[in-house]
């Protein structure tokens, strides 16, 4: 038994489609989401700047009592993962392994499609990792900068919205992939407007539910029968994150606390 | 005379449009120009954070030996000018006032637009300062928070561009607005997409402009013949920076010098 929280991190509040996978298969769990609203987006950002602040993220959720973390952020599992664990004194999950392997699993003409941030796609870590487990499998990538910015606008079912994806994912259809990744936190808020674009015959990986089953693998459960509590932090305001939030989790985003990071934080 | 560089920053390489400006109106003047790209964008942040950074740029620029300070960023002007005139020895210029002044003097039926980023508008500074010089105008505004990611990903002349740009502006055409200020140092880039939408009879005030006036009633100047310096200066990493600033300035942006802001700066 652990009765220590699950902690989970992301640039902001794309991370909540991974909070909301957790909260559902480990109901008895305490959870504790950090949203790190004031330097969002990471996808632009350089490499180190990345690292920099998932440490500090990670090292927060820590403090406030994680047994595990879970970087719900492609951009920041892309790029930091290394460190973290090395830095770090409890597991570490990211979302790109268990994408990885459930893109493997599902596809059958081992072409696979990866969406995702400008640093993600740039990293290669989705091509690095697919072919470390399969060098058969060939993989087609494309950044999606403006993909962010429309989840976080809420033009979910919008005409400029399928255009968008359109644009992004023409070249990759024409690849032929028959799975595609969504690389980033963000897109599963977008999914039902993917799919209308690729159809029926392209599966489409969402991390979320992926390291949901991994952690299931690494946790050592509260071993409480009750409910468990969750708690969410964020480094800047929190109205859109309410907003958004709830209608990823499908339900209030509370309680809510403002917490200060930089080169050393504290709470507000 | 005073051989010091005129000091500009903006969250990133929007400011550039008004660098620009400023460059062609003062040839013979140095200029050294900061673009907060590691914290980047400042419009959905919030006030406290916005004024911090704010600060924050505005000492490193009198570090540099800045004569003057343009906060070449609405975000920024919106809400951090009394702050920064209180904390820092030199004249500060903002792009609302001058903006504003121009949008009066080209109004004829007295209903002005103003489309900005989610914090410039929610701040008010435009209606405020608007109906401070007149009171007789209306002001209309729309925040518009896919206008600098489009113009990021350089999509300039795009149909998604006309889509959204249509889509924002729709409610302040109906209003019969005929003039439109580009609150937003980001706008100018996609200025002849705004064109098409609003068409002729709608005026369109470019702040880069008018600061550029604004400046040459309040500048000492350097008294050199010879042509100024330019230095450029970013927190974060430097290749959108250079392929964005290069189509925006029209030439290379160079040198490039990596900076780190934080709680304290320091020069990498």
């Amino acid at each position: 038994m652990n009765k220590k929280p699950i902690g989970i991190f992301d640039s902001g509040v794309g991370g909540l489609t991974v909070y909301k996978e957790i909260r559902e298969q480990f109901p008895n769990e305490d959870i504790i989401y950090f949203g790190d609203t004031a330097r969002v987006p990471y996808g632009p950002k350089s490499k180190n700047n990345v690292i920099k602040y998932s440490i500090q993220n990670a090292r927060f959720l820590i403090q406030q009592g994680a047994k595990i973390i879970i970087v719900a952020c492609n951009t920041s599992s892309s790029v930091a993962l290394p460190a973290l664990r090395e830095l770090v004194e409890v597991p570490v999950i990211g979302v790109i392994q268990p994408g990885v392997r459930s893109a493997i699993k599902h596809t059958i003409n081992k072409k696979i499609g990866v969406i995702g941030t400008e640093g993600t796609i740039k990293s290669e870590a989705y091509q690095k990792a697919i072919q470390n487990l399969d060098k058969s499998c060939e993989v087609f990538s494309a950044a999606c900068p403006m993909l962010v910015p429309l989840a976080e606008e809420g033009w979910i079912d919008h005409e400029v919205t399928h255009l968008i994806i359109a644009e992004y994912l023409s070249v990759l259809l024409q690849k032929k992939i028959d799975t595609l990744v969504l690389g980033c936190t963000h897109y599963p808020i977008l999914k039902s407007a993917i799919k209308k674009i690729v159809g029926d015959n392209v599966n489409l990986v969402d991390s979320a539910i992926e390291v949901a089953k991994q952690l299931e693998e690494k946790i050592i459960h509260r071993g409480e029968s009750q409910k468990g509590s969750s708690k969410f932090f964020v480094s800047d305001k929190t109205e859109k994150f309410k907003t958004i939030g709830k209608s990823i989790i499908g339900e209030n985003v509370s309680p809510i606390q403002n917490v200060k990071l930089g080169e050393s934080w504290y709470l507000t």
